[in-house]
């Protein structure tokens, strides 16, 4: 991480945020929120999935989207992949991260990309290999992005012991990094300091960040345990968009918003320009007008002299 | 605390919840409320205000609603009192706890109560003699609410030495206890643990509980941080009623039901029915309709599999 912040903080609003909205965003919109919220500060956007169009639509233009973050100086470029050929379409693209869906629950792992977790992981290592035999420069980090890790809504439960077990087999494949994601909102601040540690003592600095959401409002809740635990990134959403929230008013995806207020509160900087970053609010209003947007902050204005912990230029 | 539970949690709805609704909730509502409650297992209630009626026509009833929550056993029954009128009119009512408010802000303490901070502790400690000259069974515990502790609307930060020295005060003047309120919805995870070792170290024991709002989503963030450093007491109201709430869809104080599903998800012992309590939620919409309820475990239901720590009855 460079030394500048303590936190990173990675925007994946136009990848998750995106892919269930009602309204899809045109192609000029994503660039517009990709190049503001870098000019915000933030240092990785995961910008679009590498999915067939004919079911997430939305994504159809993930290619021109990667292509337009690419000019963006400074910026990480991430695209998350389902399988070998969406991961594929990612390094054509020429992606730099590239994060790799993987379930820990097997009844989620099948309805959602038809592979029982160790099949998933045997794919992975395909695309591993396929990245080593691409030259030096075109070869983006891989994250194996752990999903269902707290818990399903298909199974409940999931065994802590069957977590390390695929955060290991991740690394083993070729993964650079293993994020831990709260798929369904499950996750509580205890598991989360339990999980974290488990997995860190399996596999060290390999385990990369946590993907939380705020389904039972536990979101931020779940941030400072993982903050104990010595997590530094986390993936949250502009507005909260995205993480299936499958109820009026419960939402998915952690709220970047209120996520940067609180850790720059708390005296953690995220190199994010707090000013910036609620002006791009409307880039959603105007982009995909009608989706509900989530967070406090937004509401409720910073309060009176607030201090961020990065220094606001 | 009782022996079978690990966290108090003190219901303040009733008072602090339904003094800026606009529907006014009949005397019949409030009672069944409040039996509700402590049929779902909460052991302590905030049941009302004692304050003119000009001022908040809503407490009107106090007396009555006093009277109904002290025939049900084992409740523990806690009211707020602005001023000694106040406290003499809880007194007489026959209140088991009494919290004075006390504001740690010059400006807000004059805004609220027309008396300076230093006013206020010479009223409390009044209050506090008078107490002492009741019969023994009729002298509440009194606690000393200090309030905006961690930030002020009009004052900007609020000093922490302040904080201390009124705590301190507060346990001169006669106080038993002395709880720290986040009335503005000011505070961060970091600011929670540093003020909560700091008032631990001057007073002790007489440090209560947590009185947190949600106004920028940091609520149960705080929670799990005051959790930390071993407060065992926390106050939120049903629906996340209350508390100031100062812009559409800000919430003020923390939600109890996702206060609870939080601490039972982690292991604490609440004592509290999760599923009597999310029922309770029928009584609001009953009782003040059209009155805006926050919360996401309400909406998104438990855990699949969920586990309370508390066993339920």
């Amino acid at each position: 991480m460079n030394k500048d912040i303590d936190i990173l903080i990675s925007e994946v609003g136009p990848r998750d945020g995106l892919q269930n909205t009602k309204v899809f965003m045109s192609t000029e919109y994503k660039k517009k929120w990709i190049s503001a919220a870098a000019a915000a500060g933030l240092r990785e956007i995961e910008v679009c999935s590498f999915v067939p169009p004919k079911l997430i639509p939305q994504m159809a233009d993930a290619a021109e989207v990667v292509a337009h973050a690419l000019t963006i100086p400074g910026l990480n470029v991430a695209a998350l992949a389902p399988n070998f050929r969406g991961a594929q379409g990612a390094m054509e693209a020429g992606v730099q991260k590239l994060t790799l869906t993987i379930s820990v629950s097997k009844a989620h792992s099948l309805a959602n990309v038809r592979m029982t977790p160790d099949e998933a992981i045997a794919s992975a290592k395909k695309i591993c290999e396929f990245r080593d035999s691409l030259p030096k420069d075109k070869r983006p980090v891989i994250e194996s992005g752990l999903s269902t890790v707290f818990g399903c809504t298909l199974e409940g439960a999931v065994s802590e012991d069957e977590v390390v077990r695929m955060a290991v087999a991740s690394v083993e494949a070729g993964c650079d990094e293993v994020g831990l994601a709260d798929t369904t909102g499950y996750a509580n601040p205890e598991q989360i300091r339990r999980v974290f540690k488990k997995v860190r003592a399996a596999i060290g600095d390999r385990l990369s960040g946590a993907h939380l959401h705020n389904t039972r409002g536990l979101g931020l809740a779940n941030v400072v345990a993982a903050l104990e635990v010595g997590v530094t990134t986390f993936d949250s959403s502009l507005g909260g968009l995205g993480g299936c929230p499958f109820a009026p008013g419960a939402s998915g995806n952690i709220v970047t918003e209120d996520l940067v207020f609180m850790l720059e509160s708390m005296g953690l900087r995220t190199g994010i320009n707090m000013e910036k970053l609620l002006a791009m609010r409307s880039i959603l209003e105007e982009g995909i007008p009608g989706e509900p947007l989530y967070g406090y902050v937004p509401l409720a204005g910073v309060t009176k002299g607030f201090v961020p912990a990065t220094p606001q230029q």
